[in-house]
C-alpha cells in the first residue's frame, strides 16, 4: 500500500536496521529449535508468587495512586532503594543521582538524546553492545573502535582512539555482551587515568554485575573514578555515568532500569524523558521495590547465580566435548553469554544457516561490530535454555560445523 | 558540581525545557491547594479492585510469561482488542496496523524519531498540545501555527500554511488539549479535502475522544480519510496515523497507549521503538487486556464519563457564577479540560503567581503555543478535583482576577 507518510521518512531512519537478534528471534520461537540466539534470562528463575504478593501489597497500600501518572524522576523510594545499594559497592550517591527508566535500552536511548550530536564520534569495544548501536543510530553517532582482549578494552587502541575526540567511551566492564569478557583491574585503573587525562568521560554499562559465578568482584569504573578523584572516601565523582537494571535479577518484561549521573545531567535526562515517554509505569516501580526491598533480591540473586553457573559449566563442558578442533571460546566468569570464533575461513552467518536446519541457533558476531568485521564469530547465550538443552543444541552445532569443515577440505585430499 | 559529562550535552538539548505543566505540578503538590494545573485522571474511577484481580488472572494463567521480554510490536492479543475496537467507529484495521507504546507521550516521540529531521515543519494548531512541542523540540522541529476557533482549524488558516510545506499536519480534533474545541464535522471534511490536494498526510492525536458527555460522536479523521478514498467501504486509507492511550479509559500508571499506521509505517516505528525501549512492559500489557475484554471498557467508560460530566458542569456554572466580566471560557463536549480567555491587559503568568498565593493553580496558556503567543489565555482541567474543590477553587481563581481587575482601575477613577 502506497501512503503519504511513506515518502516522508526522516534521513535517521535510513540507518535503522532491524535489530538481527529480534529478526532471528521470530524464526527461532518453535519450541523444537534450541536458542542460544536470544539473551532472554530462564524464567525458571521468576519469582512469580513472590512479585504476586509485592503486587497484591501494593494495590492493598496504594490503590489508585499505582495506577495514577506520577513523576519523571521515578519513584522515590526505589531511587532510595538503588543509592544505598550503590554505597556497597563503595560510592556515596543520592536517590537525586538517579533516573529510573523504562528498561536499561531507554537509559541509552536518553544518553543518545541529550549528548549526541549527529557526526559525533563515541568509542566502544570491538565487539560492543548491538543494542546501543541502535539507540545511537537514531542520533546519527559515528563510532570509532577500540580493541580488546581476554581483558577487556586494550588501554593502548583506547588511548590511540580518544585522539579521534569521541564524545564518550562506552565500557561493558563485566561479563561483556556480547564476548562475555570481564575488564581486569589493572585495566579498569589505567582506563580511568587515560580517560581523565584526554578528559573524556564515561559511560558504564553494566546489566550483569551481580551475576558473577567465580572469582573476586572488580570494582566498578564508577566507584574507581570517585576513589581516583576524592580524597575523603569516594563521593560520587560524576565522571562515569553509570547504568544498570532490574531485568536480569528481577524481571526483564517490567522494563525497570537506572541511570546514576550528576544532578545537571539528571535534569537534562529528565527533560528528555518527560518527552519521550512521560514516566516510567508507577505500578511497576512500586512493585519493584515492595518485591526487592527487605533482602529479598540479594537472596533472589544468590538463586540465579546458582542456577546460571550450572548452565554456563555446562555450556563450556559441551563445548569441549563436541566442538572440532580449530574453534576458540571465552570463559566468562558470569553473566549471560560466551562468544566463539570461528576458522578464518568461515564465515558465521552461513553456519547459522546451517544451524537453523538443524534446529539450533545462535547471533553471528558481525552485528556486534561497529565496523562490521567479525564475521568468523558468534556469541552464545547459556541462560535461557536448560542443562539438557544446552547439551543437546551443542552437539547439533558441533555437527554443522564438521560437516562444513568436511566439505571445507580441499577436494583432491580425497 | 562540574563534569566531564555536563560540557557534552547535545546542540537539542538546548530546547529542551522542563515542562511548564510538571514544573508546576510539583509546586501545587501540597494538599491545600486545589489545582486545575495538572491533566489527572480522578483517582476515585481507577479500577483498583477490577485491576488486582486482572493482575491475579494474568499471573495464574501466565506466570514467568508475563515477566519475561517480548515483541516490540506488543502483545498480540491486545493489538487485536484495539483492532477490534476501531471497527465499530466505522473503519477496518488489522492487528499488523497496530504498535503499543510506553503511554502516548511515547508515540509522539517514536513519530519525531521516524519522520522529523533538523528543522522540518510541523503544522499546528495554535494553542496545541505541549507534549508533543516537547517530544519534536528533541528532534529540532520547526512549527507553522494554523489558526483555530470554537469549531477547531480553521481551515483557510490551514491551506495558507500548507504551502510552507510541513511535514505533517497534527490535530486533536476531540476536545482539544488545551481548548477543550471540537473540530466539526464540517471542518473534518474539509481539512481531509485540504491534506489530499496537498499531499499532507495527518497525524491524528485522540486520548479523549471516548470521553464525551454531550452530543454526537463525530467521526474521526483517520475513518473520514478512509472513506474519502475508499469505494468499497472504508478499509485504512493509511493517509492519517492515529494515536490513543489507556490513560484516560483504565490507568495512566501503566503507560500504555498506541499507533495505528500503515504496515510499512509500524515496520519503521518497531525498529525505532527496539532502540528506544525494546518493547512496553509484558505484564503491563497482559493486564490491560484481561482488564479490558468481556465488556469491562465500556461499561467503566460509562462510568468515568458520569463522574467528569458532572465535573465540568460544576465548573461552567461555578465559573458563569463567580468571574468577574470580561473573561471568556470554552464549553467542552467532552474531555478533560477548557480555556479561558483574560482582558488583554492581563497577564497570565501574573494571575497564577497570585493564584497559587490563594492556594489555587491552573497552567497560563502561552506553553501551549508554538509562537509564544498567548500570554492572556489559561488551561483549566477539571477532571481531578472532586466537585465541592471546583466550586471553591474557582471561587479562590475568582478573587484573585477582582483584586488584580481593581488594581487595573485608571487611578485617577477614585
Amino acid at each position: 500500500m502506497h501512503t503519504l507518510w511513506a515518502e516522508r521518512f526522516a534521513q535517521r531512519t535510513q540507518r535503522m536496521k532491524s535489530s538481527a537478534v529480534r529478526e532471528l528471534l521470530k524464526l527461532t520461537e518453535l519450541p523444537e529449535v534450541i536458542s542460544f540466539a536470544g539473551g532472554l534470562p530462564a524464567p525458571e528463575t521468576f519469582p512469580v508468587e513472590h512479585f504476586t504478593e509485592s503486587f497484591g501489597k501494593v494495590m492493598a497500600d496504594f490503590g489508585a495512586k499505582a495506577l495514577q501518572y506520577s513523576t519523571t524522576e521515578g519513584y522515590r523510594p526505589l531511587r532510595e532503594l538503588i543509592a544505598e545499594r550503590a554505597t556497597r559497592y563503595g560510592i556515596r550517591v543520592e536517590a537525586d543521582n538517579i533516573l529510573i527508566t523504562s528498561g536499561s535500552q531507554q537509559a541509552l536511548d536518553l544518553i543518545g538524546k541529550v549528548f549526541i550530536n549527529p557526526g559525533d564520534h563515541i568509542l566502544v569495544e570491538s565487539p560492543t553492545y548491538l543494542g546501543a548501536l541502535q539507540a545511537w543510530n537514531a542520533y546519527q553517532a559515528e563510532y570509532v573502535a577500540a580493541a580488546t582482549d581476554h581483558d577487556g578494552y586494550i588501554v593502548e587502541s583506547v588511548e590511540q582512539k580518544l585522539r579521534t575526540g569521541p564524545k564518550f567511551i562506552y565500557a561493558l566492564p563485566n561479563f561483556q555482551n556480547p564476548s562475555g569478557v570481564t575488564m581486569s583491574l589493572e585495566r579498569r585503573h589505567r582506563l580511568i587515568e587515560i580517560a581523565d587525562h584526554y578528559g573524556a568521560p564515561i559511560l558504564e554499562d553494566d546489566p550483569y554485575g551481580q551475576l558473577r559465578y567465580e572469582g573476586e568482584h572488580v570494582p566498578s569504573l564508577v566507584t574507581l573514578d570517585s576513589q581516583f578523584r576524592s580524597t575523603n572516601g569516594a563521593q560520587y565523582s560524576g565522571n562515569v555515568i553509570y547504568l544498570s537494571t532490574f531485568s536480569k535479577t528481577l524481571s526483564p518484561g517490567i522494563r525497570l532500569g537506572w541511570i546514576v549521573a550528576p544532578v545537571e545531567v539528571i535534569r537534562k535526562l529528565v527533560q528528555a524523558k518527560q518527552g519521550t515517554d512521560l514516566h516510567t509505569s508507577t505500578v511497576n516501580q512500586m512493585v519493584a521495590y515492595e518485591a526487592s526491598r527487605g533482602g529479598f533480591l540479594d537472596q533472589h540473586v544468590k538463586m540465579i547465580r546458582a542456577v546460571y553457573r550450572e548452565r554456563r559449566d555446562t555450556m563450556l563442558a559441551a563445548l569441549a566435548q563436541h566442538f572440532p578442533k580449530g574453534i576458540s571460546w571465552t570463559r566468562p566468569q558470569g553473566g549471560l553469554f560466551l562468544w566463539l570464533t570461528f576458522p578464518e575461513w568461515m564465515d558465521a552467518g552461513k553456519v547459522l544457516k546451517a544451524a537453523v536446519e538443524q534446529k539450533v541457533a545462535f547471533v553471528p558476531g558481525t552485528s556486534f561490530f561497529a565496523d562490521g568485521t567479525g564475521h568468523n564469530t558468534a556469541r552464545l547465550n547459556f541462560s535461557n535454555a536448560t542443562p539438557e538443552r544446552i547439551e543437546e543444541g551443542v552437539k547439533r552445532l558441533a555437527r554443522c560445523l564438521e560437516t562444513l569443515i568436511e566439505s571445507h577440505q580441499p577436494k583432491d585430499a580425497h
